[in-house]
């Protein structure tokens, strides 16, 4: 009920301020996660040139990265966005897309990672697996290494990573490497549509450009995202009726509704 | 009534010869605005490459030029096309997206406008003024300056830059520095969608592509496009059917509801 | 009957094999074929960087290759791709979106041919007659090219090109120079909505993923798509509520469905 309120209430900050998001996305997602971001109730930009994205940038209250589709040139540029995020203190979110798939998708991820400090990364729990170094070095390690105990995976990978890991699937766990939360929100619906998880990072984006508190930013942004989704599967007849219905419900959405809805807690060790 | 009647015949006119529109655009509104262009009636071509730009926009008949997620290698290509565009003849429509945003925007659109003789320009007042000029030479000028003069405000920069000019917000200014329509259709849902103004654009490319007067071209395609927007709001329950709607209007209205429907008007000095 | 039972049966092995088809697309339709892959029941992947093609293609069953938006580079890794397909065996589908409008296309679309061994070509009757050389080398001879036996036509380039060749429009012929299928599936509403034809490559790619008859393949993913569309259609208003309804009918169409509605058969010469 607290977290749930807490929710609401940086919704309602959102759409107050209409903060300005930058977003260097893929093709796939560029117009859906304009679109999430107007809905969510901030104002999207996209742009890439590395000509503009480190004037672009300074404008935005948060930068949002997402390596699907991407290019070494298109990673140069998230890079000089990245930096001069940090250097103006803006908060930057990052989406792996496809770590693990191919050694450019996790050299890249890496890559951003190393030069740019990351405040919230949002990935499945494979892709956060490969780029907290969990997949490839705590192989064989027991307890934290059985799927029942994936919040305290997220919360080792924060905690190596030094930021805020956002792991999604049928539950999401949302760490710092200290605080975890966990959120129960969401649809299957969302497996069926390309670009969700695009989307729930764009949501990220837009709660962590008016909320400093990245756990909590997170938390709130994936259980209003999936509370969404839910009311929008109610109404839903298959994927593309579903992901019509989702842009309305981010849209109609208020907070007093997202803090009776939203199914969010702590995660006590 | 009269210019009602008038933007009714030019959609009827699109809509009997299906001309070919060529858009150089956005990665935001590749898809929504070819499928724009095919519910006004006429047939988009998507083409960026250097090697068949030129080609391509001697089939078509009107190139549509759209800064958005511009890269400055993509602005070579629309330069290119456009100057071929004006060797065949062909009208030019221009986006300037994001001008004032950054240098690259601001000089892009400077840049396209000293090289190709563009017919119609078509942005908000933001950035019209910036592209116009006005925002950074007029300032102080009392008159022209003021927000209840926006009519005499857009007469002035198509003047000055001696083409046609729209400067579309909650009621759109279209001028050609001596004849002045303004069009009070739309619907504030378009606020809440990404690209929408890049849609009017495509719907003005359409319409000039069969009427040679550009004032009346981009006013009508205005009416018919805010119209079709009041239909759709009246359906949609928030931005994801609003979309869906406004594509559905754009389509199914015909040339009479959009006589009776238009509100045009000439602004008398 | 026969041939929509064997659609069916080939719809249910992509729902239960879920196989990965690589796309490299266009940038009109990256979205929207993403969500038709995921409807039909098989998972996309799309990949353009030519540091990753060959790495991701080793990783599908299918690879989709469509030059809407073309640029060389973008053909280059399109050939990268293809030849490690080729390598690994995994079959090549390609839509050459716009041969015969530039030279860039038609060229493209002859380059791909001569570099990779392409399964499936899809394209609509004229792209496929300048493809298969027919437009270029056959005018003027009779029979083949009478509009009325556009079957004996696809037969020929099917036979020329030594591949499977499926030209679509109101009544679609699929062939590999020996046997050729037609299919009467589809509704009028697919022109009014941009990409149908990409979209109909992408169920190709996801139908070739399961089944090693390309024919067939090729012809039952042409049956199911068009039956989707007439269901589709009967629930649409327009462009923009048939496109959401066919995403849902491709989701909701079932393989017993498919039996029944398919409208597929072998044309005896």
């Amino acid at each position: 009920m607290e977290w749930g309120k807490k929710a609401g209430e940086i919704l309602a900050r959102v759409r107050a301020a209409r903060p300005l998001v930058h977003h260097i996305t893929n093709l796939v997602v560029t117009n859906v996660t304009a679109n999430t971001t107007l809905a969510v109730g901030a104002s999207p930009v996209m742009a890439h040139a590395p000509e503009e994205v480190r004037e672009m940038v300074r404008l935005a209250r948060c930068l949002v990265l997402n390596i699907g589709t991407l290019t070494p040139a298109l990673v140069d540029s998230m890079i000089a966005a990245g930096q001069e995020a940090n250097r103006a203190g803006v908060p930057v979110v990052l989406d792996p897309v496809g770590a693990g798939a191919t050694a450019l998708r996790t050299s890249s991820a890496a890559r951003i990672l190393s030069e740019v400090r990351v405040d919230v990364l949002r990935g499945n729990a494979s892709e956060v697996a490969i780029v907290g170094g969990y997949g490839a070095t705590v192989k064989g390690v027991e307890a934290a290494d059985r799927p029942e105990n994936p919040a305290e995976v997220t919360r080792r990978m924060a905690e190596r990573l030094g930021m805020v890991v956002a792991a999604t699937g049928p539950v999401d766990y949302v760490s710092d490497g200290r605080r975890t939360l966990e959120v129960r929100n969401g649809h299957p619906l969302l497996t069926a549509v390309t670009g969700t998880g695009c989307m729930a990072t764009a949501v990220i984006g837009a709660f962590r450009a008016v909320e400093e508190d990245g756990v909590l930013a997170a938390a709130a942004a994936l259980a209003y995202f999936g509370y969404a989704a839910e009311l929008a599967a109610a109404r839903a007849e298959g994927p593309g009726s579903f992901q019509v219905h989702l842009l309305d419900a981010l849209y109609l959405l208020q907070p007093e509704e997202l803090a009776r809805g939203a199914r969010l807690e702590e995660v006590v060790a």
